[in-house]
């Protein structure tokens, strides 16, 4: 228990959350979650595209798998976006905090077509997911416009 | 439906998987990959950790919810450690690649011990939570210590 207790202080020691409203560290930790997240998501998102865009197959489980780790990730970054995370870096823009209202409905649609893509990508029917991944994806597209620099 | 879908390939092109067994479109792609998923889940284990050490009251919910994204994310990172993400931004050791059986068996156990964590974080018994996390640790502490340059 000791060594596995020194383990981890070594390895997530800036990570450890001290309030529950303060879940990082540092500014760096947030910027960095965040990032690692929406990296994973584009990963998935992108096999799903793949899919969706007719460049390989559609294939049913692949379908359902990735979506379950895209609907997954989608609730994570948001927390992230603490105050003081507006610099360094990051190419988000200060309209996530100027506009933080417009930034949360923005957040919250994604999420709730990440689990309409999800459930779509079950029914196992190519049509209903290449729907629900075009909505998804709009969701992105319409939230990077407004928030995030190129 | 055809903005999004040029939006799409603009944000994650190089993520588009060709094949199932090539689920990155380089290995750079795949090592920042596997390095995002770890990043996430060090800022929730960090969490649990906190929580575990009694540097944080012991909350059942919060420890379900981070426990919670520990499993799934625990189940990500392997594929990314495919042949050619060996060399580059990475801390991974030869050994992954070499002993890749062994490697697995850690990847195995520290996924299994994920699953009971989160199994003992639904108790709701501080002391089930505890032993579990500890036995977690251990597998990503062994893992790291073959697999992991410092």
């Amino acid at each position: 228990m000791k060594k596995a207790i020194l383990f981890l202080m070594a390895v997530s020691a800036s990570a450890i959350s001290f309030t529950a409203s303060a879940q990082f560290a540092n500014p760096e930790d947030a910027i960095k979650y965040r990032k690692s997240a929406f990296s994973v998501t584009a990963a998935h998102f992108g096999r799903l595209g793949a899919m969706a865009q007719g460049k390989v197959a559609f294939d049913a489980k692949a379908a359902v798998d990735n979506a379950e780790v895209v609907a997954n990730m989608a609730k994570l970054p948001w927390p992230a976006f603490g105050e003081g995370t507006d610099v360094g870096e990051t190419k988000a823009k200060p309209e996530v905090w100027k506009q933080s209202a417009k930034f949360k409905e923005a957040a919250d649609k994604y999420q709730a077509e990440s689990v309409k893509l999800l459930a779509a990508a079950k029914t196992g029917k190519e049509d209903a997911f290449k729907a629900a991944f075009s909505a998804t994806a709009g969701t992105c597209k319409s939230c990077h416009d407004d928030f995030r620099n190129k």
